[in-house]
């Protein structure tokens, strides 16, 4: 099921969703095949391009190399628990990884995956081959082909953490089970856009 | 003049000072021209590797492509109008854009550059060359020769907001004069490490 509050986002504005650093849930698929990891280390590269590293031991990077093709979502402090099992647990070692991670699957229009609910925001990338980058760093690029955000949090190319739950706020991850939410909002007038 | 609360970190732990995605501040200086500017697209790509997005339009790129080092600092809430100015004003256009942004600058032992005061961190990276990322998407990797940190908010290898002044959070900046701090930390002790 989609829930109402899950629109389509500018993905010319998209770096704004990814600026403010949060970590992510990276996700491939390959002829059914589906995983999901957690990663710190993924992001916004250009204002239409990502960036997800992706070491040579992971399920999901042949899943990206045959797919050619990935997801960041950027999971919410509601998922936290879930986000720590995509995080520890491989699916070389668990086939059911998914389920036994207790993430929700949904399909969004025009995600070419089931992604996890409780995000707040999914954007698809068509991998920008580039052999070197992905063998010399784990680093595989992205042009941005999609965005949905839940709008409870993010809409009109803004994020809306203060208006929303707590439990929607993004995590970032710093090591050994420690996050933090993303917190309170700072804004200097005489620089504002739309 | 150096303040007691900065003291020297593990490189090797040091990703998770990056790990939460904060806004930096990169800083080059070449044969005594020193630049600063704020930029969400810079953070870690390994444990002991970082990178900086710096299209060529950017002063700071070819003090780095001279001298061949950069450095990563993390701003904190107390100093975002300077950051702001940092961000906005292109030394091409002012000479003086340093003083004119009202950043003060210190010396820290074993940096070799002076840096902002008011960062929660100070990483210095030695370039790692790589033409074809640095002409393709713009980004320099470095490797981590030294990380100097506010021990009021991170020190033992873990960030220590709780129990630090708010002005000391980590930045995360979306667009047009638009922040936001790091905000409550998030513990799930069944994945506790050191």
């Amino acid at each position: 099921m989609v829930h109402n509050y899950f629109a389509e986002q500018d993905i010319a504005k998209s770096y704004r969703l990814l600026n403010i650093g949060a970590t992510t849930l990276i996700g491939a698929s390959y002829e059914g095949d589906l995983d999901y990891m957690a990663a710190a280390w993924a992001g916004v590269c250009d204002f239409d391009k990502g960036y997800a590293i992706i070491d040579k031991s992971h399920y999901t990077r042949p899943l990206i190399e045959k797919s050619g093709r990935f997801v960041l979502c950027y999971p919410t402090v509601g998922i936290v628990k879930q986000v720590m099992k995509l995080g520890s647990i491989s699916k070389n070692d668990d086939k059911d990884k998914l389920e036994h991670s207790g993430a929700e699957l949904i399909e969004l229009p025009g995600i070419s995956m089931p992604v996890p609910k409780g995000c707040a925001a999914y954007l698809e990338y068509e991998v920008i081959p580039n052999a070197q980058m992905e063998q010399s760093i784990d680093m595989f690029l992205g042009k941005c082909v999609k965005v949905i955000s839940d709008t409870r949090v993010y809409h009109n190319n803004h994020w809306h953490f203060d208006s929303a739950d707590e439990s929607l706020r993004t995590l970032h991850y710093v090591a050994g089970g420690h996050f933090y939410a993303i917190g309170k909002e700072i804004y200097l007038p005489e620089y504002g856009d739309d």
